[in-house]
């Protein structure tokens, strides 16, 4: 391809509103434009990587037995009121009316779109197992669509779905599921975890996230070094081996704090060891109002409390709750004199806490040598808290290690979720009506490509391999209308092609440092400069990961890309 | 494939609502399902025909350099009222607003879009030519839609744009655009015929219609069996030779006829010759009322009237019209008498008319022996008909011949029609602003997979050639449980994986009859029935296309299936 013939509108500048590595050059080397906030146009050499990255998902899927569907785009309203999502979803749903005023959403997912496919043909669990999947645009009204390709409002996503009659098939899809997402994520050459995870708003038993680790990700993850174990640090369970104090137990005693409002002003003010103090939160569960006690160098961690409590919703509660309630402000808050009727939880540190010191439920009051059991009593122990540096693995042999990621991919056992909301049912062997148990997988493309971006690209432009490069040799006559350098460019695209190599050729009359710099912005693995010594059948290969160079024979040319590529 | 493990629902009754073959077939062999009007899910057999006619189309537009890019569905408004098309296209524009009130349209197609995004990146001539294409989802909210995927509300497209600085180049990019349809309706196996179109909505200065012959289409198109010459009957071009009438011109005679309305009823009513008879029609054309003469056995043609004049607009004037210009109802309309600046225009074929019988511009009279230049005077005669049976070609050598079509494709010269518009302009090599020119090249993606399957499908169901069926062989074992036909199909299975041809393994536990009817449904090229002969190693081959049967050893199978296929 003659790059006089392809829109690659490469910009000196980094763009004014791009703040990262995957966006500013997604925009400077010509790969994408802006039409919209968060919505993007994927210019030649983007489809091409996108179209590769599409060829791989399909591969892996299909080796796994899932089968490719299309759904709409538009999406009635009332399979979304079935399931409860058309209002719950938020104004990040895109609805539009049709010429006869009927509601559609622009499909976000399409988790109620299969289950309404399925119910109609599957009504037997002869027809089960399946799986199928689709590569698809989604929409999703993002109040603050930001970071290019990573959080856009107009985006491309695997999604997939599979139906069972047993769990243990619901199982094995999951697992098959995640395999082949490794394999994909893999064969894009990234350094990924596959997380534990939390299964939020979309509901289900059971979930991991797929992370590609970079440092511009919005997730920290944790993981083990050692061994297979990886969280969403929101999931990361807190080694635990209880180390009561020796310490004896002394009176409580109350002590004026005025103006220490955090625990950082009391263990300063009281000269206390953080470890010593413990922290009270007042958190908004479902209808009640509870209080969580951690220690005072730790944080709470709702989700975890959320989940023990198998809780619709879960808030921290504000300072006129905690007045109402408590009276007290929300930096005196403490268990002690709590109302009667009020659940008090305790993250499993709190246990080893001897003689603490905790809010008084007086502003402006604390107690010192508060001893559980003693002067107040918890409800239950429990892991409540975010890990932390320092933390263990789950086994106790190692110290947990930390990340960011950005969050790809997210597999699903949705269970019955959506098929019992939508009458979605089939005829076990005994011929009763039966949900069908479902899993659902999403993979987002466009995001993947901005997360390769984020873990690939350097200081100079993006950095493709073989697989996912948009051609493999970039061409580069240094002077096209030289007679001896344009016959040798064409006899290499001839001889690259032969060999199922494909090029971009620099054909454009700019200057060679121009050329060079949006080679390097462009990031096909191997550039071939033709310049000098054309004549002899000599050019010079640069390769674009390591920087390395060297002078070549056109003859020996081939077997040494291939040797690069591989 | 197991057929266990697919989303298959074929139905043995014919759906209702679905009117002609490609959506009975697309619906009973389980490869579509319609979610809302016009809108459908292709479920896996089709999603995978798709699949393969995408990739046909992308290889024949790679070969003519176009290069893929993916613009977004939704399209600010912005740019649909600089092109004027925000309100003109009307209630098909399918809109909606964001959650920031801001109004976009669901693109029904890309001129607006694409070129936006070339007017920002390509400032100079140096970087024409260029043609970009996609496919797309598209939106268009069809009154009526119907006919299953020949004409929904959400379809898939092949859309092409090309930028020149040069009409010579829009030139050569239309022909080598053409040439890649017509390889690319060759390679679906398909009798089409690329025709002279009417330019329509969408502008510009010529234009090419690619039609697959088939009865249910609802364009008709006329050809030369002799040679290229093909056209939408709306723009072929009627042959004329004069032959005037060599009857002397007798005095001009009013008649009464009461009740005759109708050409026929003048032809019967005063027993003249219907080709001695005058159509005399009152048009609106922009503002201006003209008549149009056209000989009593032709049909006028608007769009040649509307070209020929240039017009916007152009409508047949109502009776309330007629009434007031001429004082005298439709049926009685005539050239003589007409107001004096009543522009006349004729149809070539009413200059060879001597003592003509036309309207007397008086209710329930007619003139007979009228004669043009005596009696009225003609602005100008010109080929403003519609063609008929037994017309001869452009090149008077033979009878033209009709067919119906169905339309899947259309390309384009645009002009600078859009970059006038939007102000979309390059420098010249002289350092002015010009305007791009433009092309854009429509193909029906989903359309076309309901165009083949009108014209392949037989009495049974569907019938794929190679390159497009969703798998090369059925392979149908009778009693999947039966040992030996098990072990077979297997065999077979593997067998061909390793010479590169697919199968679907109809593993159901159901009647042969069962599996049989849905195997000519779903219309793979080749089954192969294992059966009694299995422990034999012989299995009964039967081709889909031609209902030839008989039985094979597996030892030859592969040989023969590749040489049915090819």
């Amino acid at each position: 391809m003659k790059q006089s013939n392809i829109l690659i509108p490469t910009l000196k500048e980094v763009p004014s509103d791009a703040e990262i590595k995957s966006h500013q050059y997604l925009i400077r080397a010509g790969y994408v434009r802006q039409s919209a906030r968060g919505i993007y146009s994927y210019l030649p050499l983007a489809q091409n990587v996108k179209n590769k990255i599409e060829a791989i998902v399909r591969e892996e899927l299909a080796e796994i037995g899932a089968t490719e569907v299309l759904m709409p785009v538009l999406q009635p309203a009332e399979i979304w009121k079935e399931s409860g999502r058309w209002d719950k979803y938020g104004a990040d749903l895109m609805k539009m009316k049709d010429r006869h005023n009927r509601d559609f959403a622009l499909g976000p997912t399409h988790e109620e779109m299969v289950t309404d496919l399925l119910r109609d043909d599957i009504n037997s669990y002869k027809k089960l197992p399946l799986t199928v999947f689709q590569i698809q645009t989604k929409f999703r009204d993002e109040r603050r669509p930001r970071f290019g390709l990573l959080r856009g409002r107009e985006f491309l996503m695997k999604d997939a779905y599979s139906f069972h009659s047993e769990t243990e098939t619901l199982d094995a899809t999951f697992d098959d599921m995640a395999k082949a997402y490794g394999k994909i994520l893999d064969r894009c050459g990234l350094q990924w975890r596959s997380v534990i995870a939390d299964s939020g708003a979309i509901g289900g038993k059971g979930s991991r996230e797929f992370q590609v680790i970079a440092e511009v990700g919005e997730d920290t993850i944790v993981y083990d070094k050692n061994s297979d174990y990886a969280a969403n640090v929101e999931m990361a369970e807190v080694y635990y081996e209880a180390k009561p104090s020796t310490a004896a137990k002394e009176s409580l005693t109350k002590v004026a704090t005025p103006g220490m409002k955090s625990i950082a002003d009391v263990v300063a003010g009281l000269n206390v060891p953080i470890e010593q103090t413990i922290k009270s939160l007042l958190v908004q569960a479902d209808d009640e109002v509870v209080m969580v006690l951690v220690r005072g160098d730790h944080e709470f961690n709702d989700v975890k409390l959320k989940n023990m409590l198998d809780l619709d919703t879960i808030a921290l509660a504000d300072e006129t709750v905690a007045m109402t309630v408590m009276g007290a402000d929300y930096g005196s808050l403490g268990p002690i004199n709590a109302p009667a009727e009020m659940k008090i939880y305790a993250d499993n540190n709190v246990q080893d806490i001897v003689n603490a010191t905790v809010g008084a439920n007086e502003s402006d009051f604390h107690f010192q040598n508060a001893n559980h059991g003693v002067d107040f009593t918890v409800e239950a122990f429990a892991d409540l808290r975010m890990v932390q540096a320092g933390d263990l693995t789950p086994d106790g042999k190692n110290t947990l290690s930390f990340a960011k990621g950005i969050e790809v991919g997210h597999i699903f056992k949705l269970g019955t979720l959506y098929s019992e909301a939508m009458k979605a049912t089939y005829l076990d062997e005994n011929g009763r009506q039966q949900p069908f148990i479902m899993g659902c997988y999403g993979l987002g493309i466009s995001r993947l490509m901005a997360a390769i971006i984020e873990q690939t690209a350097d200081d100079k432009g993006l950095v493709w391999n073989k697989l996912l490069a948009p051609y493999h040799v970039h061409l580069i006559p240094i002077k096209p209308a030289d007679e001896a350098q344009a016959a040798l460019t064409t006899e290499i695209e001839q001889l690259l092609k032969e060999n199922n190599l494909t090029s971009l050729i620099d054909d454009r009359k700019e200057r060679p440092g121009v050329k060079f710099a949006d080679s390097e912005l462009i990031g096909l693995p191997v550039r071939v400069t033709i310049g000098k010594r054309a004549a002899e059948g000599v050019v010079e290969v640069k390769v674009r990961a390591t920087g390395e160079s060297f002078e070549i024979e056109v003859a020996e040319l081939v077997a040494k890309i291939n040797e690069l590529l591989n």
